[in-house]
């Protein structure tokens, strides 16, 4: 019988790996977020329906793949130890909570964020998406500590020097780092600008300062860990398919051993000649 | 015959690569374009009449040159089967259309769009750059779902929370949407906040996270994008040319496979010797 | 003794390794510059209480292990050649003075900066980051001075052609510097821009012409600069551990030299047995 | 008397490469072209003749220089067919031109531009970085030709459609151009276009596909340009001086050629010795 579930198992992969059955599931899981959430347009009731149902049946589908996938790892703590299927079962058993009756209430709202979630859990390539960016954390906790630092340094200054100006902007630490943020996305950060520049002249220093600071520091986070990641990745996929730069660059160093060994035999040969002939 | 039409197509394939050529006719389309375009100002009607005999040349030139290649191409349909066959005919007859007695109608306006589209069919240059952002739409496509799922949550979290303060920006989920893709741009996005924290006044965390996750998501879709376009595109013209690192590595992977054939051949001839010998 | 000093030196370094150590440390830190720094609000003073011995043993701690760090140096002077020492002997010693009786004066809020340092002097992973801060440095110097010569060339031009439109925004060279900043982070730049083009309607190219050079060598100084330390430490990183692309290559040029020496063994050998023979 | 030229030049030369010598160069240039160019701020005189002679001293000490390299390069012809000696000559002679009695002409504000791009003539650095910024130009040019494409297509759209609108905004296609250009840097563009969306409800598609069409080319141009000349000059740099992967890649190269020869060396007597034996 287990055999018979790990064919079924392989179906439903076959099923999910076709192209066309992915735009149809995207567009319909879409289509049915933006459809039922908006509340407020008048839709043809019919149409709502329609994508209720469409959706519904989605949602019947994957419970359909989860449970075969249950079955197929026999032990429910074997099924429930890796991280993406407990993501799973947790966004489709949601998904299966009906929204009609609790439209107006909190719960029916929050439960529309579960069901666009199922994007995430059905589409490989949102997954590593998704493992890339969890994989780029703790690399970025530490950058945020830095800028954590920085806004901290600035912020300190800035209620030392301009809360007496404007305290609504600069009266504490953290009003004074919010302040330091909007600087930082320029929403009229030369209305504040002006304003200490009216009772410190030179304070233009403290703005532009922090403003090469905080751009370096954010595009060295941003840009670094991106790349790493790309890199990391790039290398990874050429070496195993030996296409690429990095997979040549492999083939040679394993094929350079093949020949060392062949010369360390050859020179071997000679050496024996040359002892025969002595 | 066939032979006087492929030297013909050649000599119009020369006069298309001819540097001058190019410059004098991106500025023709360029010019005209401008100045065809400005109604309003009051330009010498000469200098217009000039401008647009000039242009209409360029577009009689240019469907010489389609014709010759259809000619070639022996069958329509061969000609039609490439995709940049039909995007020239298409532009390069619609350029044909006259302007000016449908100066005020809509067609008249759109047939100007036509027009400029000419440069994308005539620089090859320009072609590279459309090949390279076509071929980048499937791996953005996955990113902006990626994209299209935060911004419902955030937009959910929206219009659970923030409706009742200001209806306008977060009445449901695809006005709240669009407020927030006006707080990823920067514009006015204090204010939006300054008047949510009235009510909650954690409500920075919000903003912050929205702005931090979009910002990571959006420069890592970009960049990554770029990146890996100008690297394949990178390592491919190297290794064609033979030039730089990536051509230099796989020449000495063809090296080395020629060395270690001539490495076996030479232990066979040892191994000989040595059987000889006994 | 000696020996017992260094004993307690490695022990020190492995508690600041833990990571569980490491995160209870910069929780401390944070946390207490924010809630110590927060006047205004109404926190629990028993909180607050409890902030304040917690971080006065953290830095307790930090004083023990520099104090250990000294006498394992022996010399005072060998200890503070070091940067690093002197940095976190300065800001571990500025911690120790209480903050309690200073709260309103300047020195007070001063402290509170060389408090929060304490993570940078404390987090190895900070201090890479700091450095490769600094390593920039010289190669930023060079774009910012591209960028005054730029800023400067603008302003002057600015300052004779818009003076007499708004004094406020072009009167000298160093207002019209402050204000193409304000240009070049799109603050309100439209308004600066209609302003002029209602005396002279051609001063956009003035305005776009700058954005695009500002741009180009702004991303050029910051991702040039950013990729240049990235690459560096990885081929460095690479190479040293033998892992990675430059690792593999490194390792075939090193074998590459012992297969030609082999090579030449090899030719000997057979030119003696020619030699020999006739 | 040649070599006493050479041997002048060359001093020149060293003096010029001297550390300390271009930082005070560029603090004299820098802060003379401040100090000078403030004349509204209350200077004391005495200073600011200090900074005047000093920047006149120093133009002095490269006119001198430009003379040797003058009479080194022994015909006129010769010394001006170099583009960097000719900007050398011009910046230098414009310098020695006095600003005092053309204070308020235009003419002598002009000559300040000139004296600040000395900086361009005397640091090397700033003249690899322009070289840079000359050599990108070509591939600028034609992503440039694409984003004007870009602009026009949705520059005559705007104006067809949002003309009756704001015709201060979308009158014509250049003005639409430019309200399109406000929108890319999100200047205000909300405003811009909730008035739109108020006749027609869905032109925020028009708004957000330009952006995101407009970041992706502007992103891809400048990340693009960016990188190739970074990593081309990487590569040049580490093949020449034989450091890093591309360095060691030339090396394997090289040395694979000669392992190559060695055994097609090796083989030949190797048969030799075979045919001998029969």
């Amino acid at each position: 019988m287990t055999v018979s579930i790990r064919q079924l198992q392989r179906r439903f992969v076959a099923i999910r790996e076709n192209k066309a059955f992915e735009i149809f599931v995207i567009s319909v899981i879409v289509l049915s977020a933006l459809v039922i959430g908006a509340r407020t347009y008048e839709i043809d009731s019919r149409l709502r329906r329609i994508f209720e149902v469409l959706d519904f049946s989605i949602t019947l589908f994957f419970l359909t793949e989860i449970i075969i996938r249950m079955i197929a790892a026999r032990t429910l703590k074997a099924f429930f130890s890796q991280g993406w299927n407990v993501f799973d079962f947790l966004i489709v058993t949601a998904s299966l909570i009906p929204l009609e009756g609790s439209e107006t209430a909190y719960l029916g709202r929050l439960l529309r964020i579960f069901r666009v979630l199922r994007l995430v859990s059905i589409i490989p390539e949102l997954r590593i998406l998704m493992n890339a960016f969890v994989r780029a954390i703790p690399r970025m906790g530490y950058v945020s500590l830095l800028m954590f630092i920085i806004f901290y340094i600035y912020g300190a200054l800035g209620s030392i020097f301009f809360s007496n100006i404007n305290p609504q902007l600069w009266d504490n630490i953290s009003i004074a780092m919010l302040t330091l943020f909007r600087v930082a996305t320029f929403e009229d950060w030369t209305d504040v600008m002006y304003e200490t520049m009216s009772v410190y002249p030179l304070s233009w220093i403290y703005y532009l300062s922090f403003i090469f600071v905080v751009a370096f520091v954010f595009l060295n986070m941003m840009i670094g860990i991106v790349l790493e990641t790309l890199q990391r990745e790039h290398e990874r996929f050429s070496r195993e398919t030996g296409e690429g730069e990095a997979g040549e660059v492999h083939w040679i160093r394993e094929r350079t051993e093949i020949m060392d060994q062949r010369l360390e035999r050859l020179e071997k040969m000679l050496a024996e000649f040359g002892r025969q002939r002595t």
